[in-house]
């Protein structure tokens, strides 16, 4: 319910206090006849500071106090329009209790939207609201009918000529009232129609707005529903021992594609540093033939805009890029802003890294650790300028390559002045370009780049295991503070971290963690091929890095084994293609179950009491034993009546299930599949429709 | 441990990237280097907008999330000052958990301070650190000695020429370390001497300070902890039928003192509009000897700045507060912003009315009610800024004339943004007044009042009577959103309300109110002598008002009757008054009782677990039955020994009880006394006290 609506014209001035009107009495306060007072405006992110996050085709619901002196009645208005400065669009606001008022709006398109508040004393309703109070007590209202009169001249001196016209002739029947009766002239001053009449024509020269626009960043749907692979390019290569290539995934897509992945994420393409490289398990000297790490980056062949040669050229890239958008797959690339020591960076721009007083520059540290292979950017360079100018055209490089979407190295280590800079900066000019942020930091710390602009974030999933732990830190994500600024990418793996669940879970482990990932969270991902082959030594025991990890060599899977995960990754990736309950994280609830080792959740489409589409996920936590419990389920948000059956159906593997009451039976057993996916099916037959019945 | 700090200046450059310094090439942006983050600072109220209340001596603890990018140590200081432009002071701020930081200090004047926050990457601490774990790991430093002393040279250049000359030696040393071992030069590096050095001279070049500077209102402890009391000065006179005058409620001053109130509040003592006066019992006429209601404020005597002649002289009344005050009273005065037909400002400035059609001007109304003996002002008109400075001079005119408390009229009929600017201005050059708003309106109303500056306010205590009311209650209360700002003042009746509960629970019931009111809240009046005297009749059942109310006639009190409230008045108050704990909301908490007619709470001095004085309060809710139960006590808070006796004192009637574990029994009866206020006393005696155990 949405209008434009034309700027408010002062109100006419007949006041007998108008001859002093102009004369500045008391400095500063212009407003001094505004009597609405709006506050407590939800959401609002660091008292205005940050935008809300929002995909296309999602609503933003907008709660304030309003509020007036006195008993008048107040009319308000919820205000929004892209920020490049159209008009306002205006949505009335509907009291609710207590003061508060709330409405909605919808963004449509991708960028960033602003809105705010307006609310005004509405003479026009208190009028009428007393004139009926006023009838009823059978007052005399003859004065009241000709203040009623004043209140429509009013109104037709800001009015269209045509809705002038009925202002001025419902004035003058107010006021003269021809042959009607004063009964049938309060008839007529209470019409429905001049109430809507006057709603378009609200008289709003003493209308109060909220002094803050608050933002709304629009990405498009992929920032809040997307499964997420990653791969070492370098091991695309079907033949073992031979460099992968850009061409060598390319004719993996059809892969990623089968697993129903969308976003296809590669570590840093760039060329890899020769001082210091790394070898082997991280050692610190690498042989010749080594490749090194991808983070280590930049050499003579070039830097953050360069293509690592074995991999192929930029041209290849460019077709891999538009190849994997064919199958519906976007290419991230990793963004990690430091330098390996023989990075072009270092020659043309020593002001960019901090100096040693030995003349060195320094590495990057942490005491006693050394990282010599990698060298910091200072961002506390005199040249913060051009630095920051640099690292932006190093995205907005890729972008013109056709990529859409980065995975950004360590966020937390860079300032976040620049990450609160650059984003929107990039953002400017390609709304639809989304950021990943890497920062397994502080809570502080993520949420604040997140605020900053980030669209995606990882999580501290990889270390939440328990059922206590899944529904707290769940919780923490839900909390609005959170949930409107920080959208979370759970992953049960990266290249970085081998969790010790999956470490001693085995094959079942993996399984349920994908599970726990792709249904809790709408963003998740995994790094693969070691994922769905269940690769799972570390590098020493109560390590979490993997042994001969992929960071630094060339490994060569074989993606056909019978016991690759593939087959269930496409079916869960497939069930949240298909099922919007799944796309998104605002409907996630978690359902009792007597057994610590089972989790039950939901999510649902519809609202509680009109639920449309309920998805419920039960997991076995325990990847060692079978382990069974009831489920409670609350019926009555559900529409559900406990005397009757209704069926689950298991989109796992397609069993079907009969449940009644809200306490049923689950038994899950890791040796065969340690989670149901249910989708509730309410209809059951009955004898009504059996034939022979009517 | 606050101090003073200079100015920080500017880091001296040295960095290559020199030679561009100056140049613009990012627009708005001038603080790049910047790495800390400063958010969630609290407290903060509506973004800053309004500050928070404190009385004289108390603290301000502030918080807020302190980080940076990287692993660097930050340091934190809170920086406050009173708000009139003297230099900052600042206190360090020391980290908590999960980034949060905290401070507090002290406010030692009445008036306004300011306070924010700064922090800043600390180089010297984070040096310091990571060479200690370089020294542990056996690495080695010689380069970071270097680092060190560069740090010490550019400090000398912030410090003063004693701790320059510190420096220089410092830096000398660690760079050429004369005969000195590295493993001495490391020593000598990182001695506490030079922590404490270093931190009187940070580098603050690259500083963040929190965007806004957020206020606190001191104000007289006073507006914290008062005891009122109101009459009417016209029923003061000690003969029936005389009207009172100034000179009688001088001679009543002792009265009120005796029973221990601070703050003797009178109903308006302008002149009376006779057009529309009402009569007994609020009849619509009144008859030639009818006094008329004092709200109904203005006559051909005078209005807002006149007093009404039968009540004395200005001389009469300036005599009275000071009277007052020479018994530690403070007079304050009933602000009824409002006019009767006759009030001077009517024919002076219509412009201020709402004028009808008929050129009549429009009275109070909430239809279909008519109040035809009060015009109200009108905040619309074109004239407010007259209007405002007016209204602000009566303020400003009884100030004068030595009231320093005003008890404002419904301030929730006029605009908020005449409070918003006409508190704070009067507050401006009188410092130490104080406003009560007698706002009984929604809670965002009542709460916006107090953000704007009222310095207490009535609340909803008159209704809430249950023990999950009242718990509930100050719940809401004790929200630091609400704490923060809104001072409460609890009114057990007022000459508009005269609840149920005193009316059908009698005698005991007005005992019962009294002690909640004066134990729950460190603030609360009774209108009297009503309230002592235990009138309680209403002018109609199911009405509130009291029948043949003070408001429409002159009465005559018996102040002596035998069963008078006033020694149990003057007992509580002296209980208020010799307890620190109950000088103060802060610390309220409730005790469970295994009866729900039965309420315990408790407020105290000192922290949990150091507990100095501990005043617990018993009442038993039912004003018509005897009532009994078990007390709960969190004895570990305490301090207390669940083997051991300790001793409960009743402060109203001197009994001593012995207690022992955590529960206790306890028995009220309504017929004696309805209600318990101990203090806990510790000490018992054992046989080490016995003369013969040594």
């Amino acid at each position: 319910m949405a209008r434009k609506k034309s700027a408010p014209k002062a109100a006419p001035k007949t006041a007998p206090g108008r001859k002093k009107q102009g004369r500045i009495l008391i400095e500063g306060i212009t407003h001094g006849k505004q009597r609405v007072v709006i506050e407590g405006v939800q959401p609002e992110i660091d008292g205005g500071r940050y935008g809300i996050k929002r995909t296309v085709g999602d609503d933003v619901v907008v709660e304030a106090d309003i509020f007036a002196d006195g008993h008048d009645v107040v009319s308000a208005v919820l205000r929004y329009r892209q920020e490049a400065g159209q008009e306002w669009n205006e949505v009335p606001m509907e009291p609710l209790v207590n003061d508060r008022w709330r409405a909605s709006f919808k963004v449509t398109e991708i960028g960033r939207y602003v809105y705010t508040v307006q609310a005004w004393v509405d003479h026009f309703k208190s009028w009428r609201r007393d004139l009926i109070k006023r009838t009823e007590a059978a007052q005399d209202v003859s004065v009241e009918l000709l203040v009623g009169a004043k209140l429509a001249e009013d109104a037709a001196r800001r009015a269209s000529a045509s809705d002038a016209k009925l202002f001025l002739d419902w004035a003058k029947a107010l006021r003269t009232g021809g042959k009607e009766t004063l009964h049938d002239r309060v008839e007529r001053a209470v019409k429905e129609g001049f109430v809507s009449l006057m709603g378009r024509n609200p008289d709003r020269g003493a209308a109060t707005t909220y002094a803050k626009e608050l933002a709304v960043v629009v990405d498009p749907t992929r920032a809040r529903f997307s499964a997420w692979y990653e791969f070492f390019p370098r091991s695309a290569s079907p033949e073992p021992g031979r460099h992968g290539t850009f061409k060598d995934c390319e004719a993996r897509l059809k892969y990623v594609a089968d697993m129903g992945f969308d976003v296809l994420y590669f570590p840093p393409i760039h060329p890899i540093g020769r001082e210091f490289r790394k070898g082997k398990n991280n050692s610190t000297t690498a042989g010749p033939n080594e490749p090194g790490s991808c983070w280590a980056i930049g050499a003579d062949e070039g830097g953050h805009k360069s293509i690592l040669p074995e991999l192929g050229t930029l041209k290849d890239f460019r077709q891999l890029v538009l190849k994997a958008r064919e199958l519906g797959i976007d290419i991230a690339l990793d963004i990690a802003f430091q330098c390996a020591p023989d990075h072009p960076y270092v020659k043309q721009h020593p002001e960019w890294f901090r100096a040693r007083p030995d003349g060195t520059i320094q590495y990057a540290e942490n005491p006693p650790k050394k990282y010599q292979d990698i060298y910091p950017f200072d961002f506390e360079s005199e040249d913060w300028q051009e630095l920051w100018l640099e690292l932006k055209s190093v995205f907005t490089y890729w972008i013109e390559q056709g990529v859409r979407i980065f995975r950004v190295d360590n966020p937390h280590t860079k300032s976040f002045e620049f990450w609160e800079w650059v984003i929107p900066s990039v953002k400017k000019d390609h709304p639809e370009v989304l950021f990943l942020s890497e920062a397994f930091a502080r809570p502080r710390v993520m949420y604040r780049l997140a605020k900053l602009g980030f669209s995606q974030s990882y999580t501290y999933f990889s270390w939440r295991n328990t059922k206590w732990e899944l529904t707290q830190y769940m919780t923490d994500l839900a909390n609005p503070e959170v949930r409107e600024i920080f959208r979370p990418n759970f992953w049960p793996n990266t290249p970085d971290i081998l969790p010790e669940y999956l470490q001693l879970g085995g094959r079942a482990a993996h399984a349920t963690r994908l599970i726990l990932a792709a249904t809790l969270c709408a963003n998740y991902g995994v790094y693969g091929p070691v994922y769905e082959l269940g690769v799972n030594a570390p590098v020493a025991r109560g390590k979490e890095e993997y042994l001969d990890s992929e960071k630094y060599e060339i490994k060569h899977w074989d993606l056909n084994r019978h016991d690759s995960l593939k087959p269930l990754i496409a079916r869960v990736n497939n069930i949240r293609r298909r099922n919007l309950a799944l796309q998104s994280d605002a409907s996630l609830r978690f359902h009792p179950v007597d057994n610590e080792q089972i989790i039950a959740y939901s999510k649902s489409t519809g609202t509680p009491g009109h639920i449309d589409s309920f998805i419920l996920t039960i997991v076995n936590l325990d990847p060692h034993h079978k382990q069974s419990g009831f489920v409670e389920l609350p019926l009555e948000e559900l529409d559900l009546d406990a005397r009757h059956l209704y069926q689950m159906h298991d989109l796992l593997n397609d069993a079907r299930y009969l449940w009644s009451g809200k306490r049923n039976f689950v038994e899950l057993n890791p040796r065969q599949l340690n989670a149901h996916i249910f989708v509730l099916r309410r209809r059951l037959h009955t004898e009504n429709d059996f034939d022979y019945f009517l």
